[in-house]
Order: C-alpha cells, then sequence, then structure tokens
C-alpha cells in the first residue's frame, strides 16, 4: 500500500487480547510514532510493557490520552462509554477515537453524547479472537486475513470521512479486510454468527450437567459431562470464555441476541419434530444442507 | 495387564474409521490370529489391504465370518441388524458378535431375535472419532485413553459373561476405559453429549444461512456466514460430519434425542428471558457456571 496511515501517538485503552495485539502490530509495521498503554490493572500494564507491546503506561486516562491522535478504546463494550467520558475533556483537537467492540448501535448511541465536536468517533470491530485474555495472550497477525468491519456513525455524529478513512487504511496495513456497513447490520450478524454460538455453548454445557441429575442407580447424579469425546469439547470450547463479556455483549446486543435465539428455536423445533418421526430422508436433507455450508466456508479460509 | 485376551480369527464388517483403526490396533497388539476385512466398497476393501489394516478382504459376509470367534460390526447403526441377519447363518458355535454403534437399546431390540442361541451379542461403543470416515481415516491409539461403553444385554439375550469378559479385555487392552452400563443410560448420554451438539451444530449452520436474506442493501441477501470468525467454525466442526451416519442415528435414538432437545429447548428459553431484560448479573452466573464446568472437563483431560 502506498498510503499506509501513521499516527504521532496512540493511546489504547485496555492493553488485552485485541489492545495488546493492535499495539504489537502497530509497533511492527511503524505505524505509530509512540504507543501509551491505560489501563486499571498495573501488573497487566507491566506485562505489557515488559513484553515491548507498549512504548509507555499510565494508570491515568487524562495523562494518557493527552496530544494523542488516535484513541483506541479496546475495554469491554459495557464500559466503552464511561472511559470515553473520563477522556472527553482531555481529547486533542481532532483526535479520532476509535473501538473494537462487538456490539455497535447502542454503543455509538452512548458514545455520541459524550465526545466534543472536535473529535472523530469511528467504531470499529476486528471480527478475530481466541477465549484468552490480557496482555500475556497478544499476538502478532492476529488481525490478518481477518474481517474488521467499521459502522461510520453518518453525518448526524461527530464523524468525518477523513477520519473514517484513516481507520480503515489502520485495519488494512494489519492485513484485515475492513467491511463497511451500517451499526444495526452489523449487530444482527454479529449476533447470529457469534453472539448465538456463546450464548448455545454455554446453555448446552449447563443442560447437560443438569440432565444427568438422577439419572445414575438409586436416583444418583450420573456425570454425563465425563463421558463427552472430542466433539463436545471443540463445540464448547466458546463456553470458556470470559463471563463479564459475554453478559456485557449480551446486554448491550440484547434485541439483536433474542431475535436470532428466536429464529434458532424455531428451526431446532422443526428438526424435532422431523427427527420425533423418524423422517430420516427430511433429517439427512437437513444435514446436507449444513453440511455443504460449512465445508464451504472452510474451503473460502 | 496378564490374561490378555487374543482373537484367533477377527471379522470386521465395515472397514471405516473405527474398524479400521481397530484392526490396526488390534495387530499392533497381537490381539488376533488374522483379520479379514468385509465391506461392500472393493475400493474402500483395497486401501485397508494396501495400508496393512487386515490380512485379508471380502465381499462375501459368509465367506468373510465363517470360523471366526469375533465379529465386530462396525457399520452405521441402522446398518447393523441387517449385516447380523445376513451373518447369521454363518456364525460359528461361540462367537463373540459386537458392535460400536452410539445408539443401544433399539439395536439390541432387533439384534436379539436374529441371533442363533450358540452366539453371544455384547454391545459396545467407543466414544471416539473425528469428523473422517473411511479405511484411508484408520489412526493407530484412536481408542486409547477415551471410554468404551459395554451395555450387556443380559440374561434374557445371547449373552454371557466370559463373552462380555472377553470384549472388554479387548478394549482395554486398546488402552480404553470400559464403562459398563444398562443400554437405556447409555443412550441418554450420548444424546446429551454427542448427539444433541450435532443436531444443533447442523441447526445452527442453516439458521444462520437463512438469517442473511433479504437482509442486505434493497432486500439483497446478506452472506453472514462469511462473517464467521474462529469460534464459530470451531462450534461448527461437527456440521461437516457425515448426514447419512447422523440421520441413522437421529432415528434410532429419537426418543433420547427429542428429549434432550426439549430440556435444552426450556434452559434457551429461560436464559433468553435473562437476556432480554437485560438481566447482567443473572447471565453472568449463568455463563460462570458453565465456564467452571467445562473448564474442568478440559483439565480433566
Amino acid at each position: 500500500m502506498s498510503n499506509t496511515v501513521h499516527f504521532k501517538k496512540v493511546a489504547i485503552v485496555g492493553v488485552g487480547l485485541i489492545g495488546g495485539s493492535l499495539a504489537l502490530d502497530m509497533k511492527l509495521k511503524g505505524l505509530a510514532g509512540t504507543i501509551v498503554g491505560i489501563g486499571r490493572s498495573i501488573a497487566n500494564l507491566n506485562i505489557a510493557l515488559d513484553l515491548n507491546i507498549v512504548d509507555s503506561i499510565t494508570q491515568d486516562i487524562a495523562e494518557g490520552v493527552r496530544g494523542a491522535d488516535l484513541v483506541v478504546v479496546a475495554v469491554p463494550v459495557l464500559k466503552v462509554a464511561s472511559v470515553i467520558e473520563a477522556a472527553a475533556p482531555y481529547l486533542a483537537d481532532g483526535a479520532i477515537v476509535t473501538d473494537v467492540g462487538s456490539v455497535k448501535a447502542e454503543l455509538i448511541k452512548e458514545v455520541l453524547p459524550l465526545l466534543p465536536p472536535s473529535v472523530s468517533f469511528v467504531p470499529a470491530h476486528p471480527v478475530a479472537g481466541t477465549e484468552n485474555s490480557g496482555a500475556g495472550a497478544a499476538i502478532t497477525g492476529l488481525f490478518n486475513g481477518r474481517n474488521c468491519i467499521i459502522t461510520p456513525v453518518g453525518k448526524g455524529g461527530p464523524d468525518n470521512p477523513e477520519a473514517v478513512e484513516a481507520v480503515t487504511g489502520l485495519w488494512r496495513a494489519l492485513g484485515s479486510n475492513v467491511v463497511i456497513m451500517d451499526a444495526l447490520t452489523h449487530d444482527r450478524i454479529l449476533s447470529a454468527v457469534s453472539h448465538l454460538p456463546h450464548v448455545i455453548a454455554y446453555t448446552l454445557v449447563n443442560m447437560v450437567a443438569n440432565a444427568g441429575k438422577g439419572l445414575g442407580a438409586n436416583g444418583s447424579d450420573t456425570d454425563m459431562l465425563g463421558y463427552s469425546a472430542g466433539g463436545f469439547r471443540d463445540f464448547t470450547r466458546i463456553a470458556s470464555s470470559s463471563p463479564e463479556m459475554w453478559a456485557d455483549i449480551c446486554e448491550m446486543n440484547s434485541t439483536a441476541i433474542v431475535e436470532m435465539i428466536e429464529a434458532f428455536e424455531s428451526e431446532l423445533d422443526s428438526l424435532k419434530r422431523v427427527i420425533k418421526k423418524r423422517d430420516n430422508d427430511s433429517m439427512k436433507a437437513e444435514f446436507n444442507k449444513a453440511k455443504a455450508l460449512r465445508d464451504a466456508l472452510i474451503k473460502g479460509g
């Protein structure tokens, strides 16, 4: 790319898996003059400094964001607005504020009233991650080849095309495929491909644990989970994700997630009826359809 | 183990992932004098012979099982009874017939009337597998450290303690942890930890594909699946499993699977109500419970 972006001072609030990996790649690719890590946990900030993920650290948000031309808020979605509120008085004129949260519509509604008109807000969501967290989990190349969805706030808010361009350029420089869409579409897509699977995984683990109650000899409990094999363990890997983070996402994206749960319930219910009737052909047709879709996904990368 | 089992002639009907891996390990550990692979596909049988998984091959079930002291029926669950019916007239006196299917109660009901009184049937289910199939997918050590559930048919059927002992010894020699339980308990446990997750994975992929319909600009379709990340792909890996095999399992274990779908629906429904209310604390409590259970599972191996 000829016009690679460059920021003089980048402030990253929340140096966890996403914030830390972003800092790591920005340094590696020379996209930032200096990067300051801001957070509440001094232990985590020290890890970030020791691992050379950031150039300096502070627990003081005012000090951290002062003079920064890019502020990345990489804290749990429910905390983004309060971080921005605390930072707002100290933001430089012309600064760009962006985030990495997996819920957008409600976040934008909360954030816009908090920002001075001289500051641009560009909501972004790099669709990447692992179930690990903290600065120690940061890795290079996490965003390479992954989608990053940007949902510009439009003319109604403190947003400008240059700021959207700059944030787009940043993620492209890290190898991401940038997609621009509106916030509500983003929230519906993510509720389907990410939030719902997490809800299902948590539900399944709890349900299987309950299903063994009283099933053993003389009404004792059977440890059903103990009979699970590799398929179940892969399937429920995401149930090991942070409960705090996922409760926050479910709270913020409640409407879309409930809608997707209902779509899923209705699909499951019709499959249940087919299984009840032992209608082998209809089951096979459903399973074949799903297998073809899923296999295509893997081939597509 | 001091009393390692040994069979003079083992006939394996269906030399796929499970049958092939079993043959491989029995040869490796010297548990069989000779192993004959029986199947319908000559191409697959030739692969098994070329890979030295079996000593000889035949498409003729009568020829294959003649004189065998152990017959392992490793075909899809819905085909087990018809294989046993075809083999029955040619089975040696005192032969042990066993299977590897993941549904037991209905299978036993079908099989028992087909066997001569001089033959023992010992239903077994090694809880292991991958999403691959065919003789080419056979690997050594597949059963090592995994559960193998044996569901003896009891005094009512052509079963005897020595035969159960022999099949138990076989799986133990391959490193499996043998668990003895009744067929209905087996079917309920497996419907929860294995069959239901497959049903859910297939359902989720189809539902997400449908959810994108008409969501794009001007009512065009959005490829929601294209926005999925690693979590979704791991979660739906089992949706790439054989549709034929899973339709058969769902048909045969219909009652238990429907029961588990209903338990799951009710658990999901109560979580949905909590998400609808944006009750963060209750969500977090549910997610924490699931995470603790799932993390313990991984630590346990």
